[in-house]
């Protein structure tokens, strides 16, 4: 089935190779207490940690350069109002290649003003009437800008892998793997990495309650379609998994677990309080998993993609202080 | 004059054999912003991803492990409300000594709570009737308990100066190493590890504005005693440094400039916000030195030592609420 796969795990490896020395190679941490609590023992690696504070640099640096050097002197488009749009606004940067980012125009101006700090052109839409990816095709088509989609796109996908292939190479073969998915980039890249690095090691995707269409599309074999999910994961606040993604998690992946919001403020909390970092909504959601124990993982060595830390800081402080009064 | 000091490099190294697997080897991070604002080139070694949250482990653990068989069997004493105390709690666990530590009755339930569980005998005194060090002293004549102070005492200097030694190891030579100071510790071993690994290196400590004794005492060469200072950097809050330190500090160490309590709040923000790290105050000290330009080190390779993580949550989320209101 594997060689039907859009994405291989030479793709991940020429993307690792590309990324060398451009992308940071995030650290891989442990906490004692975070094994006592899930029972396990548990290698978190930092993405939040990544250039722009989210694995989605790697992804779009890989995508940008597997274009053909022609297609690079005109530019590419990307639609987003997350961290893709600052991963593609950073890595055309890089390779000096023009940039244009579709956002709406009722985008935090904190958003809006990194994306063009990092030299990208912001095209605004109105929420509301307009289609975002309808403007990027049409603005693709009229300059000859190759559109990147977030997610599901082969090269993104390969670029995503990378991370999960940096974990397996530092701390060698686990048993579990825990990724979060939103459109599902990361989840299958790291399912490709980690069919190849440690064949047999579980991997298992997490994504909010609030919509849980990936889960629904796993198990049922085709791409379900949700309205917007009300998760403070923005960063998975996805409405649909990609088409070239499904049959990798039909594949590789074990299952789909989801994650409420109120474990997640508890996570980024525990995240806080015990182990000093800083990570954000949809960065929460595969250690939520492991530590509220809803997969049996007693014994097992588990590893646990901590996908991003961008997380509005009026939000941070509210766990902050929820937390503070729970305890 | 490095002869008559009380550490030299070579307790330094013999303290990194002794915590080679056992301290965390804590990563050192860099960013873009970080540099662009302070015009150099930064490397923070954080420590508060270190056992217990700060740099304390390492020379609480030290200190321990140099003591005699008869003597760990017998056990160990040290008086803190802060850090040392659970670096001294998880190192005697770890090295199956006995352990006591004097904390007062009214310290947070938390911390008191924390250094139970790690297994040390907590003995409680009255702040206002009581002297923790008298103490600790009795409580060690009484049962043949070693004190270990929590910096004035070589073998717990030489443990610290293992943090600047593997910042030193990781990234090469460095122009300048800013590291904070309460009692002198950590800037003590810092400095004699600079001295033998980098010594063009110019060594500069920082401490809070609100209680400047380290920078008075290395200025006029005696040590001075100040009242308890009112900071938030409450790592920081000693009312003098070692008669150990001083001399090391007037052999290595340029000078020791200080910081505000606001210029903490904003550094601890933006190493939240930009760098995804939890700081407490006394580790954000040597950053916002380095963040405010006190020193000019414009194109100079710089190290910063961040000390610790263990901020208050209520503390932590006002500094984030804070910044929010002023962007």
């Amino acid at each position: 089935m594997s060689s039907a796969l859009a994405v291989n795990y030479a793709a991940v490896a020429a993307a690792a190779e590309r990324l060398r020395g451009v992308a940071h190679h995030t650290p891989v941490l442990t906490s004692a207490q975070a094994d006592a609590i899930s029972g396990a023992r548990v290698f978190f690696k930092c993405e939040n940690f990544q250039r722009v504070g989210a694995f989605k640099f790697r992804g779009a640096y890989n995508a940008i350069s597997c274009l053909s050097e022609e297609q690079r002197r005109r530019g590419v488009v990307a639609f987003s109002s997350g961290n893709h749009a600052q991963g593609m606004a950073l890595a055309a940067r890089m390779l000096g290649v023009p940039v244009a980012i579709v956002m709406p125009s009722d985008a935090p101006a904190m958003k809006l003003a990194a994306t063009r700090e990092y030299g990208a052109e912001v095209i605004l839409y109105d929420r509301a009437t307009g289609d975002r990816e309808a403007i990027a095709a049409r603005l693709g088509a009229e300059r000859g800008l190759a559109v990147i989609p977030a997610y599901d796109h082969a090269d993104v996908i390969a670029g995503q892998g990378t991370a999960a292939k940096e974990l397996f190479d530092s701390v060698g073969p686990l048993d579990y793997l825990f990724v979060c998915t939103g459109g599902g980039g990361l989840l299958s890249g790291s399912a490709i990495a980690a069919a190849h690095l440690a064949p047999d090691c579980v991997v298992i995707g997490v994504e909010p309650e609030a919509g849980n269409d990936a889960q629904r599309s796993l198990r049922s074999g085709q791409i379900v379609h949700i309205a917007v999910p009300d998760t403070i994961a923005d960063g998975a606040q996805t409405q649909h998994i990609g088409k070239l993604v499904l049959p990798i998690l039909q594949a590789h992946v074990r299952d789909i677990v989801t994650v409420s919001d109120d474990q997640l403020r508890r996570q980024i909390r525990f995240f806080a309080e015990r182990m000093k970092i800083v990570v954000e909504g949809a960065g929460a959601l595969a250690a939520a998993a492991v530590m509220n124990r809803l997969v049996d993982v007693a014994g097992k060595r588990v590893g646990v993609i901590v996908s991003g830390g961008n997380i509005d800081m009026a939000l941070f402080a509210e766990c902050m202080a929820r937390g503070a009064a729970e305890v």
